[in-house]
């Protein structure tokens, strides 16, 4: 089958790029000795998963379904990193109990209290790290909070036995909005040495802490140092996308995700080309409006792949989406109805999230099979 | 059940309000003598339809996975409001031999021979409104473009035969932009004078053209006059949102939709409430940000969906969202880690595409069905 016998929109994976993608961050972190657990909340599809390694290897997730579907398709080794709310307790102990290796975050005495006492009231062995803030983008306490140490004593379970202190994480979500790779490089140094720190200070409180473990696709890929770290988590690297491509880790052509549409009509007057992929299937995600390029909704390819030259997506409904030159309207070639498009998204967790399933290229137009993802919670 | 047995983020739906919205337009359009054809595509749900009215009522889809669902539940009346793609006719034929009386719409010579052309090749009845722009903000010709009468030629059936003329259909996409009540009422009377005058021109050619389709959320509750008009389309207004609240369409406590969540921590210094409940949960829709009261991702209600005066959802990342108050983070109030909220979306479209069922419950905190909805393509 080939692409142009699909009913459009039809999100489209290049099997190529993504295999070249995840080749080249395990190759820049061989040197360092770190793990590599990457996040799967991006891809949510064993399929892609597997390309990562075999299920069994470690993973990052973002909710527990994730982790209860990962879990069924044979991967064991699960980090939930968003923090943990007190309710989902009985959901992680369903997971633990079916063989899931679940590790937790948080960063308040709240949770950690109420986790303690689940697992010590449950018989579970649960391992925590404390999340830490290195950039102040979201959660976690600063590596030299006080509150740390208060956090980790309210952990009353070791290794093996209850909610123990497994380490810290940090996420240096902040490097997105990097302007160049040196703030992208000290933005990655900045990350390592707060959770290098906030590790130290807990294995001097007593505390084990084996885990110290960072990442964003973009720190992961500018680091120089990992030192003292023993895993990174990354998850965007599998696909990349426009807001990568404008922070300049990757370029266009190694974008593997884009969403195959149909022109459907023109507005001739005004250069736009109108298609059947609105936000619904591209996300509302505006990523690179903040960029000094803005990509609008995305870049048009032709169905090839290749970008055509500053076509953009300048705006969408639900199911239209209005393609335009970037600044020049009558620059915009007023393609036939029909014409097949793919366009580049902003932000692939944001665009694959709207689709049931990848159709998946390698490098060409022939679809070699279409790989089911999941949503929800 | 009740809400808080519920693992978050869920999807929440009032029945007591969204009957009400339903009634309310139902209410309105009454003295206009209109059918009216309810925008399916908010919902995507046969038991949210079925309060719009019993299978076989018209209705409007804006994919044609929407038809066939809809078709497969017993919706037979199905107008797709989306300019057709040539290559979809094959699918719209295998939905008409089902017993589907689709009605197309497209704006284009191109797609308005492909159409004729498919219907005679097939044997197919299919009836197809010309699509009409009455305010330049998406697809459609102008009232008296004479391209109008040029697509209505290409369509050679009539009435039981063929690809033939029904009619127009306009759409006033650009009243989510009006800043006034007065701004709606002047965009719905351009709406009806545009369709109608369309329509007039396709009959003085000799097209029969009986069906004069228009609407939107806004026009359909400001509209003065329907003189002309067969039918008329809405969605949103089954559940309204912060966006038509914002349009002075209706107030917060007729918004029938809200995403129920947990906060999972805070970073008081900042005034900060961190929830499990990300751009996942609410969409990346930013729709009140062009509105003079920007709502942020959100406004964040209590368990019972009361309004907390002025705390907002500021920020999202996929699974985490950021709460603060609107202007003053010092008012934040520091709500305990397990506190339930919910928030009120900007866009019902948007946030109800991101979930796969809807928690029914009526004016309290019963959860009194899980009613399933669907997505993608």
């Amino acid at each position: 089958m080939q692409l142009n016998e699909l009913e459009t929109p039809v999100l489209v994976l290049d099997r190529t790029r993504m295999d070249r993608n995840i080749a080249r961050l395990r190759e820049r972190l061989a040197p360092f000795g770190v793990a590599l657990r990457p996040h799967v909340k991006t891809n949510k599809s064993a399929d892609v998963a597997r390309r990562l390694g075999p299920p069994g290897t470690p993973i990052t997730v973002s909710t527990l379904k994730e982790a209860e579907y990962f879990l069924d398709h044979g991967w064991t080794d699960i980090l939930y990193a968003v923090g943990i709310a007190p309710s989902k307790l009985p959901h992680v102990e369903r997971l633990a109990r079916r063989g899931a290796r679940l590790t937790l975050i948080l960063d308040n005495a709240e949770a950690a209290v109420a986790t303690s006492a689940y697992a010590l009231d449950h018989g579970l062995e649960l391992p925590v790290l404390v999340e830490i803030d290195t950039d102040g983008h979201r959660s976690g306490v600063k590596p030299e909070d006080p509150a740390l140490l208060e956090i980790a004593a309210r952990l009353s379970g070791r290794e093996g036995e209850g909610a123990w202190v497994a380490g810290v994480l940090a996420h240096a979500g902040d490097s997105y909005n990097c302007r160049s790779t040196d703030a992208i490089v000290a933005m990655a140094e900045q990350e390592r040495a707060g959770a290098v720190r906030a590790a130290q200070r807990l294995r001097e409180a007593g505390h084990a802490a084996p885990v110290v473990s960072v990442g964003s696709t973009p720190t992961a890929h500018f680091a120089r140092s990992l030192d003292g770290i023993t895993e990174v988590r990354a998850g965007v690297f599998v696909f990349f996308d426009l807001v990568m491509n404008g922070l300049g880790v990757c370029r266009t052509d190694d974008i593997a995700l884009s969403v195959l549409c149909t022109v459907i009509g023109h507005q001739e007057e005004k250069g736009w080309l109108i298609t059947d992929a609105g936000w619904m299937a591209m996300s509302r995600d505006r990523g690179t409006a903040r960029q000094p390029v803005d990509q609008g909704y995305g870049l048009v390819c032709d169905l090839e792949g290749r970008p055509l030259q500053d076509l953009v997506m300048i705006d969408a409904n639900q199911e239209h989406g209005i393609v335009r030159h970037r600044t020049d309207p009558a620059a915009t070639p007023m393609l036939p109805v029909g014409t097949l498009l793919r366009i580049l998204p902003n932000h692939a967790c944001a665009t694959a999230a709207q689709h049931g399933a990848y159709a998946v290229v390698a490098g060409d137009t022939g679809v070699e099979a279409h790989w089911p993802r999941f949503g929800g919670w």
